[in-house]
């Protein structure tokens, strides 16, 4: 069960309004890598929980923590969108400064939500829950979360890039800074288990049923060898068990696919002339 | 520009058709963490790469062997469903293993796709970009290139548990053995990404402009202190600048938030009775 | 069955081309609460009806007119299509208001579909059924029909703020007169489903099989009570069965949850150090 | 900012497992009108809300409130999928019982989301954000929400009806009773609403400007007059500034378009033959 | 404008219940190329018209005529539900042929539709807007047209062969009856447009601009020559401009593509160790 | 299986970045007709082939093709992003050409790929795998194959219109080129299937199961005739079976559709009052 308290987590007060920006910030709200998918996927983890009671709560501790995230950047938005001019574009259109601004902004903002963010990305796409993973095995999931904070990190960096408004890099510089603990914060819980399992997810299957003489390969698709001077070329694999091998010249192990033809109710090609 | 040869990659054949489990094997060609997605990432990856060219041809390769993984699955669901029944559900009832079947079966595979293989997953639910991401910060990617590997693998592995044919297992160990030299692959990669720059995506951002008194402190936000046992709790940071700190009871640093009514061209609600 | 007349349902003729507020326009065609959303939900609801012969034959009535109006925007939207400029952006940013003009414009209207209106929203977001609703439970679904046609009426009202063309407004005067009546219509057909039924839905469902402690009771799940001041917080209940309570600090009344390790098959976290 | 505490706000243990069932009870949870669409839709109400205090105050009540629903019902389907057979289907299917339950679960409980809850609907199908709105119109808003309760509630009680499970209808019987709460509460909230401004929204558009002559008529669009019958019809009409009046033959008011040709750099259809 | 008159197009009664296949049936009123999609289809390109009257009101004719296909088969499905099983799926289980039958049900028939007809296809996937196209040229569209009814038809001859019930085969012989008129009608007004233009679409494009040394070329870009078979691999163009020709071993014109880095406010990979 | 060149299949290379126009030319690589939907539809078609050989060969070298074009198509697109303006708007507007690119632009090329080509189309809505088909029946297929061919043509020469580039309409010229080969070849193998069977999909069903008096019949649904003077409505039909008839007044053939009330445990409208 959740509680909620009126004061935010942090500051969210722009020195003005800048609905072409605020356009722009919905990508980390209602992103792919927005604030909330990261709510919903911590949440989901937490709740789906069959492991340690302190993965458990770790994963709820950092989920509430993102609705109160979701919760800043939709107020900075609403705040953005303060005095957006909506009036007859032919007019604005006279000013170019607020011509720009017009054909900038997401004309929802103004007719659907009345000057209030949006659960969208930047691009006026709803957030849906298929940006979110909960798979039931920690250590898979935990690679996800990591992923997500870098994403998360990286956007929430370009967007400071894009504005000098003090008030907006005020809060992101701590969305910044949370990001930075987030992700040393999966690095740590990977380390932890991998040093328990085995790194390769999921530990449990035995490989001796994979096909193991293709298991440290890597295969050269393309004309040209330069992929074979990374590390994953050669050298001892990272889970330890074997050297990675380069083949060159990767030849096909398969069969010639042929299918037979559908039943007539089917009523697929017929396979000769009627 | 792309060649194709006839052969498969790998066989792909089942001992019998199994309509019901080729909507299962579905999620692995057109799902979230499916082949499709794999493949345009990696493609999307490598076409957009501004870093080395060893990264890019790389990226190249690994994308093109995926568009073999999707053909292979394709064939093997269209020989799935060879003999599916489709015939009318009253009678077919009266044979609970048929009718079973018929439950089972994903209709479109009957009506739409006429016992072909979609590019949707075991759901339905058709395959989207927004499954992939190319960010043009290589670390943030090839993170996200783990975690995919790490589903993928997962999910090949339950679909192995969940069926007997032989043919069947015999294609999911030869992918399942590419996705522990892909899990090998990527961790490579960011270990050698991780020694050039810092960990933390992005590395080229200056950390004194974020709120640095909290970069490194777990928010416990929930009742009870389990999230206090973990590695990300305390100890050094994982990125080596500063040590982890727990924070039993954080509390808000942010305002109430206040939003100023909106102007009447938008009609939002009157700020008083009429 | 329906037939088809060719004079529109009202006048839809703008005084002069403006491919911007095309854009804007598309949200009241093909938006969430757009006149396809109306539509389909009427004619459905219509179709579905196993109520009264009188419900079925209004909610055909206006699920017609409703075809009208996607007919009277979808007119008016290619007319502000004509002329839209199309050529070089770089020279046409030379000129301020075309450069703000093209800015502004959806890219779709040009390339896609040839200066025709979209079945989408604003924003280019594709028209999707989940915008409607059927139940087969009419006070259900009439209170559905009333929000969106006072979401629809905001939203041209708003639009009506943001031009000044008078053949625009014109039709939108229209519109909004419509939309008057169908918010009265849909008030005084609750009215009279409420008054034969009980006005929570579904009325048909024994309250004593409900929790009937919290049926009842305001709960102020935030900090601060100003929540306690309005209608729901105190005096009768709207459906007359009881009186309003106010909880100021809910108490949880449930388990602390606790997830059993799934199977091996299963694959998830282990459950212990391998 | 939120805060967690570890209990449920209701029991949500079943009795017993039952993989089919969890597939249901995804509706109320991922659905168009489960429990994330209302959390989402009453926070960013709140989140956006430039009405008085106590509007946001109680509107982030039910918010959170609504988080705990979503905690339940993803806690109940985890349960309901321990021991979900998953073996292959062909075995399975020698037992009918096995078969039906095979047959009938969502194949994602297993292979995705390792049995637990997921944030889609019972066909599978993704939550998304389009679901939800915040106008930034209050009195819109609660018959939004008051409409999202009435299908929410008339939803839950069918699933009650498909189940004997004691503990699934223990936990279902709460969420009945919240939701006749629920409905209450925002009839409440419209009525204090529409006795502050006109029923009508948005009531702060002159109607003067609305094309009045049919601003209170009802059209008959379709064959027969059975819609003559409802209190739609004739009468005072709701918002008491007209009489109902009810067009029997309605006629068309507007023009027959015609579309000029498009420009030859559009290479729409030749205007003649080439 | 348009009228609805109470009578179906034609006779829509299935001899008994059957929820399965009313699930199945969903395909083509809501599915891709189900009849909502041509509906749409036609409606929009005739509103977009800017071609000869004849075309506008062939187009609004086809397209106001769908709306009663959709209507027939809302009305069918419906009927195909009455009664449909949805007590508890425990019990039910013990009877195969009752389970079968939920096994085979979609869930939202019962729990979100109340037994009424959705605007979805068979796998419960939401119509969207995305399945139409009205590009403004005619003679591409009528292509689409085309294609929709050969899927169409090919759609509903499957169901066909599904069923026994002599009810819902006689509504699919008209339907399959009014598909071969269809395709019919888009042949012959192909015909008609590609004698008054070029069949190339657009026709009014300037072939000079065209990279013509390969306009009239047949690459093989797999392994063998079996594709050198076809009328497409010789002999003179459809178009008859030119002799079709075989490049049996296509070769690359372009550059080695090379990227250069992004400036350091996107914060990509850094080019070299920081 | 595949392997990949370096070399692009033709050149891509802009005089200059234009990053406006790279959101425009997103339209074909990753819209409804983009050069992603022919890639996946002539792949799945080829590997779902049950047909002779010669086809599935045909599909998968026109398949591959595709491939490269995507390549040229979103290394083309990374270029023109080459430099993006991603400053803050405020400084930008006060240069109008500047404060018009930035107003064009999709903001999540600079946010989300960091300057790279995305799989989304110019309104920024991902690409879907709902945009392709492959039915199993070739000649149905052939038909989608050349709708998309005409329709990506049409919007291929519609971005030529837009740009002069040199170096952009370079390569455009080459895809242009490459559509007018790619109507031909689906013309030509259309033209082959069709003498081969029956032009009417499927060919299969045989007739006398259809409703025959309605096979040939133009229908009138609205006002007026023009739509008697198309080729569709008098003369042979297109197979050859029969003549076209007009209908000038369609009469309906069908039901006064009537439903039964619902059972009580779906708690629809009660039939009368409670």
């Amino acid at each position: 069960m959740f509680y909620h308290i009126k004061e935010l987590q942090y500051n969210a007060k722009p020195d003005r309004p800048d609905p072409v920006y605020a356009k722009k910030l919905q990508e980390v709200l209602g992103g792919q890598f927005g604030e909330i998918s990261v709510m919903m996927q911590y949440l989901f983890q937490g709740w789906n929980c069959r492991g340690e009671q302190k993965y458990r709560d770790m994963l709820l501790d950092i989920g509430t923590e993102e609705i109160a995230h979701v919760e800043m950047l939709a107020t900075m938005i609403a705040q953005l969108l303060d005095n957006a001019p909506v009036e007859d574009q032919e007019n604005a259109a006279k000013d170019p400064i607020i011509g720009a601004v017009m054909g900038g902004m997401n004309p929802q903002h103004a007719i659907v939500s009345g000057l209030g963010a949006r659960p969208d990305d930047s691009e006026g796409y709803p957030w849906t829950s298929r940006y979110t993973i909960a798979s039931g095995n920690l250590l898979a999931d935990f690679r996800a979360n990591l992923n997500a904070e870098s994403q998360g990190r990286l956007q929430v960096v370009r967007l400071y890039e894009m504005t000098d408004d003090k008030g907006v890099r005020d809060m992101l510089s701590f969305l910044i800074a949370r990001d930075t603990m987030h992700q040393n914060q999966w690095m740590a819980a990977i380390e932890e288990l991998e040093q328990k399992q085995k790194p390769i997810v999921p530990a449990t299957f035995n490989q001796q049923y994979e096909k193991q003489e293709v298991s440290y390969s890597f295969m050269n698709f393309s004309e040209g060898e330069e992929s074979r001077q990374g590390r994953w070329a050669s050298g001892k694999s990272m889970d330890g068990q074997a050297e990675f091998e380069y083949i060159s010249e990767p030849r096909a192990m398969g069969q010639i696919p042929f299918l037979q033809p559908a039943p007539p109710h089917i009523h697929g090609t017929p396979p000769s002339p009627l």
